[in-house]
């Protein structure tokens, strides 16, 4: 069912997620397509034809059933898989990510977390050691481990993934500029390039300045 | 001329200008669309007309300039602006920004960082000092501010925003969930939402096991 659904859906379902949650919080039932567009700053016409993708439990007039809804897109999206992630460095944005990011609930359970850093080895990150990244093949002949959050340096990035693709996993969640997909052509990545992102910020900035 | 180029093309062009900096640090002086396209991992003829949308200056056969292409990009995006930016929460991703980030060669100049956590008030990030988020009036009355990085959690976010707002910052980069165009249709905001994008991979990765 999946294959009928667009990226361009896919990338939006996310956020129908967090607002769907949102909504449950508050106890509200239903939806109607107007409010939901609303919201996702959309169309109730879009609403209604990304929502008809997978299902078209709206009905005219009643709106949609905020949990069924929210559970068909943690259906769609493997969010109950909780694939097993382990983070490769422990710097700010790794802690942050091992720290605050309620993994869980993004279909990802943490079960490992590596650095190079001998001064912060042993210590830990929600209840998680650091261990050695020396010891990711005793690790992964130990634990089955589906995707490696990559936080090391971009230097680290290439040996990293080396060892990692030879150890069998084939996902990644990159925070670093090394194209991944450039060398591994059959791994999947979501890169997040946060420059690309602040340049593209300084084009917006740049642009209202020339109007 | 800005508004001439597509917005898909401004998301592609901090690519471009990075992989033109390697080339750049590697002393290479002409690239080819070919190559482009391959670093890249698109096409020759997409390339072209990527670039073709800001003055064609790449030689049949010759290949592009590689520093010529790279001032163009680095006008394009406004990279030499300057823009001034604060950062709002000096927690692990704001300190990762401000303290890794090549800021100054994305466009923005960190003048100021901000938290409401007395323990780590005074202590410095760069050699910026952070400073107590209730100072921000005084600050932005003795210091033009260009953007502000919102690293908060979100239950500040709101609150944070509406300050800023009203001392006259209207640019964004948002880390957190809060919907800043939701309230304030007049800004520029660039959202990071960490959470969104590690659902779409966990979507790719249950797509895969799918087939």
């Amino acid at each position: 069912m999946n294959n009928k659904i667009s990226k361009s859906v896919i990338r939006r379902l996310p956020r129908y997620y967090r607002f769907l949650c949102e909504l449950e919080e508050k106890e509200v039932d239903r939806v109607s397509s107007g409010k939901l567009a609303q919201i996702m700053r959309t169309t109730a016409s879009q609403v209604r034809q990304d929502l008809n993708c997978f299902g078209g439990f709206g009905h005219q007039g009643y709106g949609y059933p905020v949990t069924t809804l929210k559970n068909e897109i943690i259906n769609i999206l493997g969010l109950n898989n909780h694939y097993r992630a382990i983070l490769i460095g422990a710097g700010h944005i790794g802690t942050a990510i091992a720290s605050h990011m309620k993994l869980d609930k993004l279909g990802f359970d943490m079960v490992g977390i590596f650095d190079n850093n001998t001064a912060i080895l042993g210590s830990k990150i929600n209840m998680l050691e650091i261990r050695d990244v020396n010891s990711l093949k005793e690790f992964c002949s130990n634990t089955k481990v589906d995707v490696a959050f990559l936080c090391t340096p971009k230097e680290a990035a290439k040996d990293t993934v080396k060892k990692l693709y030879e150890l069998g996993i084939k996902n990644f969640w990159n925070f670093t500029h090394y194209d991944i997909q450039g060398d591994y052509p059959d791994v999947k990545v979501e890169n997040v390039h946060l420059s690309d992102m602040l340049m593209t910020l300084c084009y917006s900035m740049n642009e209202d300045a020339d109007e």
